[in-house]
């Protein structure tokens, strides 16, 4: 048995963080996968809850032994996400979350092509967007500047997602990704799983009629 | 602009007609696929509502011209799907539901491969279904027999299809149902189909910011 990968990738300022919490509230089977990263900690984010905080040698020493299914280096620090955990949570049947960016997205496609599911995450227009990144106020037109170059080469990928959703309102979003995880549970290959005695049977050479 | 086709198909005795007479009161935006067969009609069936009732000649002349989008011969009865129909569901952006045998899903995945969405729909145990089949009282042996055979036939290929439900429990069979409508409205194709102004945006050389 092995678990799903649902890959939810956005630009920032998408709405994607507030989403991905409302989901793991209303699905119970669903695990979030915590990130490793070299950032600093910002003020309030808990060691273990947010991230796993780590040093660069360190990360890159576990990216050397292959203990991440994938990491990126973004804005000069890195990302990763912890292999072991990953299989852990499948072998106990539960699917797993990822809120990673592209690159992150593409390395867990390859590596992983039967059980990823990719969804992207759009705000409802572009000019919403920019408005959005560029109005938290207090920061220097480099970081915004940064911040919208990002989101730009972000949202350039969203065609090599399976799913998008337009996150407008936000109960509608959530609708929606709820859909997109109930119905990846039900392919043949997933029910297979799930219903071993009744797919044996039916394809057992001969039915019991 | 092209609807989704959802062809839903089952063993007879697996209660796909009641999970789908449920999903069309829920759903307004699913329109069902009425089949023209060349079947005498059953006492209560309205013409145009259960079926398109006509002769064999006038069915082996519309198999020539072309006119079906799926065709079979079961018991020694044509069933079909009218290209036409379908189309037109499609032009007005409706998505169709098709109640159809293997045969014809094997035509309709051929025909249509990327807007087609195959789900099966499967009893909770061969023994119920075989107890369901068998327990109608006045059929004779002959009739029961064929039946269990066609079942049997039909379940077989319960593999070619995207996504198996277990109808179990009618109120979970159905939430599965709409989950499964649900997420394939939300590939990237079908949502660039529908936010065409988003998306042109997005794929424009220059982004807004």
């Amino acid at each position: 048995m092995s678990g799903l990968l649902f890959i939810v990738s956005a630009p920032s300022g998408a709405g994607k963080t507030t989403l991905v919490r409302h989901l793991l509230t209303q699905m119970a089977s669903l695990s979030l996968s915590i990130s490793t990263t070299t950032r600093v900690p910002r003020v309030g984010e808990v060691d273990g809850r947010d991230y796993h905080f780590t040093d660069e040698a360190s990360f890159r020493a576990r990216i050397e032994a292959g203990d991440f299914l994938e990491w990126a280096k973004v804005h000069g620090n890195y990302y990763g996400t912890s292999r072991r955990r990953i299989e852990e949570a499948g072998r106990k049947g539960l699917d797993t979350l990822l809120e990673i960016d592209w690159q992150g997205a593409e390395q867990v496609r390859k590596a992983m092509p039967n059980t990823s599911i990719g969804i992207f995450v759009l705000p409802p227009s572009l000019e919403a967007l920019a408005d959005r990144l560029a109005g938290r106020g207090t920061d220097s037109p480099e970081v915004i500047q940064k911040r919208l170059a990002a989101a730009r080469e972000e949202m350039r990928h969203a065609q090599e997602f399976e799913y998008v959703i337009i996150n407008d309102v936000l109960e509608t979003a959530l609708d929606n990704l709820i859909a997109i995880v109930h119905a990846a549970r039900l392919t043949y290959a997933r029910q297979q799983q799930r219903h071993g005695e009744l797919f044996t049977a039916l394809n057992a050479a001969s039915l019991p009629f």
